[in-house]
């Protein structure tokens, strides 16, 4: 039974998932008014996301049925608090994986709200007043104004999409890591899917030589022509990974799938980091000698907080980075879940809300 | 067969073992004259790592027998060479576990010479002449002054030697992760042997506050008592886990045996950073989940360069740290090294050269 409070006065059509077979169908439920510090949004588009699987399924014990997935939202803003300075009526803004945080605590004044101990996600959270938080498989969304981004107006609002969640994903790590003001710098990207592909772009724009490591021979075509990779490293290949060894930077590592770290690590030069932002479930392997004897660096990283989403946006729209993605119907949700859990997607799928639905 | 060259002139008495059985007995080999970089040293003091005991029983199967053993060398200078201004016949100094590197690649060239792809070391190494290395389980040893640190007149040189290895191997990670000048903040050591109880010495020197990590309940008394630290935690108890998650700052894991690093990140704060220095033989167990909803770094380091040796001393002398040390005469290594193996020493075993021993 969906959680509301009494301010919940807005019925929205949207798609939810009730129980765990993960199946989507169409779902009636209500939103908040739009509070003072609200902004209401007209759902444009919503990237699917790995996590909207785990979610939908209750692969992490922690779904609450229904659950309206989709946190990588663009969309249109209809209506605005009367505290919101930056955001007004007709703006395309994007909402991303956050829909709340506690705002007060070191990490949220610092801009990392995305590690704050009291976030709460655009689905499947408890929002402030105690309501489920319903994602972006909707009609429209309310959503605090410090959650929302702007979207650059040369960006067209599909492929923009999953920049919220996957970009960002793979923004940060490249920011902390120094790497955006270093051209020339080598970096490795493990796994070419919805993640690795935005950051070979990423990688490409600031000017740093792009290395695709990948168990898929299939993948080094596109890697080096479609998304413009400088390299290609078939990790299959003991003597590709031999001759690999100690040449790149910086790493990110964005498969989910279980694997050891120690090849890997030996890719990096001295002192290199290796980015981890998939999230296998299984504890990965870490071999010492790599590690010490290189003194390298594991260092975990998750989205971004709002600043940084911002800053990846306008960078993004700099230099005209966007997603590869294949739009869908809301009617071709579960089709698109089923293609996502076994990779077939180049990279992304994203539902196109007022598209064609047969269901609705 | 020892493997030398012609200008090995000088007959030495020392302590090799001569088969994977590790035994150690008494070896009388060459050492090369003292060239114009090189310092002989009469051996006073040499300290017994782990690592000897992979050498003696090739457990790394890299061992050349004989092996002399020893790279925790402290003793007096008896001659330098015509290049050396640093030194003179009567300094009080020590040698550690580097006996040569290139000199020549940035590593070498940022004091980094641990990392150097040429390194050799003291014991089992090539030297650039070409013969083995000898190490300090000897009655003197030939080397080369830009591998030479003072000791401070104030210490000890028995209890100094461990340091050479044992001490600077945990030091740097501690400079590294900019610990020496930030008194107040949190410590973890994990595990207390030769490593970890030069690393809570050094902790509460740099103004630290040190939590010991332990398995053993039984270390806690001398954890707080003889060793200062300000707090321990029993790794076995869940609730004294639980307790401690995300206090700490920084982690030093010394620890080499077998392990998982999921509930020692569990510890560190936000950001943290947790230093590998021990070398478990098998991989880690690395979850993903607390690396990446906590933005850690698991990092790796092993030993020091050269000038962080000699700093690492000098910090020793003005805070006045050593390793607590049980002493043995050059008879009593093959039972030192045994008890080593099972980790019954309080915390490092050091050799007296010039001890009586029944065998010489």
């Amino acid at each position: 039974m969906a959680q509301t409070t009494p301010n919940h006065t807005q019925t929205v059509s949207g798609w939810a998932a009730h129980d765990s077979s993960g199946k989507i169908s169409p779902f009636i439920f209500r939103r908040r008014e739009n509070g003072i510090n609200d902004v209401t949004i007209k759902v444009l588009y919503c990237g699917i996301c790995h996590t909207d699987i785990h979610y939908a399924k209750n692969e992490w014990g922690i779904t609450m049925y229904p659950v309206v997935p989709g946190h990588e939202i663009t969309g249109v803003i209809t209506k605005v608090g009367s505290n919101v300075k930056n955001f007004r009526v007709g703006d395309r803004v994007g909402v991303g994986f956050l829909a709340a945080s506690c705002l007060e605590c070191d990490l949220c004044k610092s801009s990392q709200e995305n590690y704050c101990d009291n976030l709460q996600p655009t689905s499947n959270g408890v929002f402030w007043d105690g309501s489920i938080t319903y994602g972006g498989f909707s009609e429209m969304i309310v959503a605090d104004h410090r959650f929302v981004v702007h979207i650059p107006e040369n960006l067209p609002m599909d492929a923009v999409a999953p920049l919220l969640c996957a970009g960002v994903t793979v923004f940060t790590p490249l920011k902390d890591g120094n790497m955006l003001q270093s051209p020339g710098k080598k970096l490795g990207v493990v796994g070419l899917g919805g993640l690795g592909h935005v950051a070979v772009k990423l990688g490409k724009a600031f000017g740093l030589h792009v290395t695709v490591i990948s168990s898929s021979a299939s993948k080094e075509k596109e890697a080096r022509e479609r998304l413009g990779a400088d390299h290609f490293i078939l990790s299959t290949d003991i003597s590709q990974m031999q001759a690999g060894r100690k040449t790149l930077d910086f790493i990110l590592d964005t498969v989910s799938a279980q694997h050891s770290l120690g090849p890997i690590l030996e890719l990096l030069q001295m002192n290199g980091t290796l980015s981890i932002v998939g999230a296998p479930e299984k504890p990965m392997d870490l071999p010492s000698f790599p590690l010490i004897f290189g003194k390298r660096t594991v260092k975990g990283s998750i989205i971004g907080g709002i600043k940084e989403t911002q800053e990846m946006l306008d960078l993004c729209g700099k230099y005209n980075v966007t997603c590869d993605i294949e739009v869908v119907t809301p009617d071709q949700i579960n089709d698109a879940l089923d293609r996502l859990a076994r990779n077939d997607v180049r990279y992304r799928f994203v539902v196109h809300m007022a598209g064609k639905s047969a269901s609705l």
